[in-house]
């Protein structure tokens, strides 16, 4: 779970609107710039507080130094009912995977299962934003990304040409919270070592291990190590799968020639996802598909709890709740962040600085 | 990987020829015996040995209870040009699961995709024996099963309503071997801590937790404890997605509704599976495919490995040079699989009785 850090609460439509304000000041589209705005506070009501506003400042940097194209042609390259290889024509992220996964939810829709992969496109935020979208359809929805920076080995190996290659599968239920998993396949994130570093403290042993193997517990010597996967070798394998349906199959980056959008704003990334929608009727009339679902969703929760644990949750139940509270309250915002947005904001001229 | 135990070595085709005559004699049709047989040296070629030839006591125990159905109708009850859902008839797994996936290759060759669900199925062995079919037609599969026991509670739970709930993936390769995933979502199995059990040896922490959430390495007290997924809450939520996707969405049991098939050989098991097919062109033209597969292959195997590391190995690599080595060599098979194997030849009265 993100914590609720202390800090500034904006509401969710003023957020939105100031970010797709900055990005038409950065020279989007105006359809663009909402449409990715949306989609990072997407990510902000779910919790997902790195992967939304947050990377504002970020997308600036690489739209500025060109390394975005403004006006892409998202088109696709090869099609058929059920399948389809898209073309970012290195536009934004959001943009790429919002033009896919509307393409995936139309051929579901009449052929009942479609599978879209993209390349050439770029960071497009959290995974969940985009599985979540065939949802509304009664549709199962499943994305996979190749990370864009390299902080993972493989299993026995020191050298960092691996990333947090994440998968997200969203299920529709009933009366109940939507089952939504979004995962990278390393036990931790990057961000969270980076924050650990921040605040001087220790990190677990299981996160990371320098170069001999051994177990790496004090952040800031992070550059002498890794990223473990999650369950060993089992999660190296999954995150070589993802990065292979992901990436090699669109022909986009995966391994060595993945450009590390931290270090790097103006190589293009080549940025490969995939994006699967499946109407859940191809199996099951949807109401009684969801009642069954609600069923086991139940059984999960109300069953027996370890001493001290308050409540058992369902994968993305906990994210389902925090965005109806944000909705209500507000999106927190760290400190940092609003003087990061609000430099942005002077340096774009913007009539709105988030005062 | 699976300790080569020493034991004795057998030809691969004779223990298919056995595997084929003690199912005929339980009462099989001789085509599905021998299909059976074929999908479970499949197994046991790849180092599977827990999911091979070593369960045929055991499906012998449920065909002689009446457990399984001799003669299923096995077959589709919705269908699209992209998806179908099988009945299994409550027939032997391997024949449930060979129907599906045949039938996912051929959806695929004329539609480019196919996802198959199956419900009342039983046990079907390793899930790479499917997942791999669709590589010879140039093609992606990826399969996911409900397991036939619950050994895991939910994160934060200590009932055990969850089971190890494996997905495999495999995607083809030109000169390299093909990619195949085949894991658990649990950092172990049941089997590994029983056969630790035997042993005298204790468990490594991380395996298995107790009621109260203490580590767990005594596996003579493996009753009081449950099976860790991998990578904490993530492969919880991995597991019930995969219970969703292969149970709940094919009418097929997932939760307290599994039957514990080790404890119960009569009751109708209604095991759930599911099979996708994709070709690669519909992204990619399969040669350029390939060679960019074995590009990435490579470049991760002759990436820098730690102290100590022989070989940085791809998923499935290990398994693939297995077959070839049994394959020539024999498939070896511990002293006590091959006394019940002929407890079982001589119950059944078959003419080879492993000599």
């Amino acid at each position: 779970m993100t914590e609720e850090a202390p800090g500034h609460l904006y509401p969710a439509k003023r957020l939105e609107a100031f970010g797709a304000g900055a990005l038409a000041a950065l020279g989007l589209p105006e359809k663009d710039a909402a449409l990715c705005a949306a989609r990072m506070i997407d990510a902000d009501l779910r919790g997902v507080d790195t992967h939304g506003i947050f990377r504002l400042n970020h997308y600036s940097q690489r739209i500025k130094a060109g390394g975005i194209n403004l006006h892409p042609r998202v088109h696709t390259v090869r099609e058929n009912a059920v399948t389809a290889l898209v073309d970012g024509d290195n536009g934004m992220g959001h943009v790429v995977m919002n033009f896919a996964t509307e393409l995936a939810i139309r051929k579901a829709a009449e052929s009942g299962l479609a599978w879209i992969g993209t390349f050439n496109g770029n960071h497009a935020g959290a995974g969940a934003v985009y599985s979540m979208m065939p949802l509304a359809h009664d549709m199962v929805g499943m994305y996979m990304t190749v990370a864009n920076a390299n902080h993972m080995a493989p299993w026995g190996g020191v050298e960092l040409i691996l990333g947090t290659n994440p998968i997200s599968v969203a299920i529709p239920a009933g009366e109940e919270p939507p089952v939504v998993l979004d995962i990278a396949t390393t036990v931790t994130s990057y961000g969270k070592v980076k924050l650990a570093a921040q605040k001087g403290e220790a990190i677990p042993v299981g996160w990371m291990i320098d170069r001999k193997g051994q177990p790496l517990t004090d952040p800031r010597r992070s550059s002498d190590g890794f990223l473990l996967p999650i369950g060993g070798y089992k999660g190296y394998g999954l995150n070589v799968i993802i990065g292979m349906l992901a990436g090699v199959l669109n022909g986009a980056a995966f391994g060595r020639n993945v450009v590390d959008f931290n270090k790097d704003v103006v190589s293009r990334n080549n940025s490969g996802h995939m994006i699967m929608a499946m109407r859940v009727d191809n199996f099951q009339p949807v109401e009684s598909f969801k009642q069954e679902m609600d069923r086991v969703i139940r059984e999960i929760r109300a069953s027996k709890r370890m001493e001290g644990v308050d409540r058992i949750w369902l994968p993305g139940e906990i994210e389902h709740y925090r965005i109806r509270e944000r909705l209500k309250n507000g999106i927190p915002l760290a400190s940092i962040v609003v003087s990061n947005l609000r430099q942005l904001a002077a340096e774009l001229n913007l009539s709105d600085r988030l005062e």
